[in-house]
């Protein structure tokens, strides 16, 4: 008996795509937007497509849509293996860390068919590089998403971490004032209002 | 004081991505590939957007993979209203939950800026109709997603919902093969020896 249809190539995709389930179980530290349970880096990512299918036009330059979406599909894909760091988790050892996320995105898009592999792990690259438009404004959603779950629910995460409104500015702001300038500048109004009521209370 | 950057269409896809947030809430039959709890329509739409990502050129016809992603990052946003109806569910009224969920994208996809909202409902609608090349591709993921979930839980959902070979055929198969039939032909080899096994149980 033969199996004429089935191809290397369908398999290794599938096997891929069923690697990739395991992104649902990895939890970040903010939570939905409705504070009722931490949000898991599959359906963030989930987010941030649907915040760059919306906001393009709001890029600081002129990007490629499909391909952002593209990156923000798979740039937390690492963290099956690595796990997600918060931006305002202290003393971690960034170097370590990104040879561990190296390592992941290898043996991950290495589950798929080689050509596709390597192109999307170059996606990825490009991603955690920041330096092209599209990576720039990703990195910029990728940043200002949590910053509106924060905002929903009463600061969320910002009290426990300790941040002040100087360290938002450099951790955050200033990626997404560089990506997408009139989406923070929409926010900024509710955030130093948080920040002001914060410090006196 | 004036605040000359604070844009209303800004404004408005803000309150549209923090209304989408509420997709992270609706639960669906199926559970994780690895049967720890049952998924969320989020993490489904982010699932599927990856599987349209690696698997387009096994669609039936030539498509635009952007577009297809496109549909599927918001082809369950009508569920924030409606909820989700599982495919093996019996006795649901078609004709109703149709008209409920023509109701729900109205509401949602017109919380964006009118043109933008115009061209994510039709997108919408293109994907219920699944007439066009790029939706009957979506709609074969969208169906096919589930049955991995299933055959990597020792059937999951198919023995709650007493599903026959016969049915998954007509339900799932049909509109799998219609639209990505390598997809369906990988599977099927554990398809068919799932149900030979379930059938001598
Ligand atoms: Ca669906």
């Amino acid at each position: 008996r033969t199996c004429p249809t089935l191809d290397p190539d369908t398999a290794a995709r599938l096997r891929f795509l069923a690697e990739a389930d395991r992104l649902k179980t990895v939890l970040r530290a903010t939570t939905l937007f409705d504070g009722s349970r931490r949000e898991n880096s599959a359906e963030h990512s989930w987010h941030l497509a649907l915040y760059a299918l919306t906001l393009a036009e709001h890029a600081a330059r002129p990007v490629d849509t499909a391909r952002v979406i593209a990156m923000l599909l798979i740039h937390d894909l690492v963290e099956i293996d690595a796990g997600d760091v918060p931006v305002h988790a202290a003393g971690r050892d960034h170097a370590a860390h990104a040879l561990i996320e190296a390592r992941a995105a290898h043996r991950i898009f290495g589950l798929l068919p080689a050509a596709q592999g390597a192109a999307l792990l170059a996606l990825w690259q490009e991603f955690e590089a920041a330096t092209s438009d599209d990576a720039i404004f990703a990195k910029a959603l990728d940043r200002v998403q949590p910053v509106m779950a924060n905002l929903a629910t009463g600061g969320g995460t910002w009290p426990a971490y300790r941040v002040t409104r100087a360290q938002l500015q450099t951790r955050v702001g200033a990626q997404v004032l560089r990506g997408a300038p009139a989406v923070w500048q929409a926010l900024e109004p509710a955030i130093d209002a948080w920040f002001a009521a914060s410090a006196q209370s």
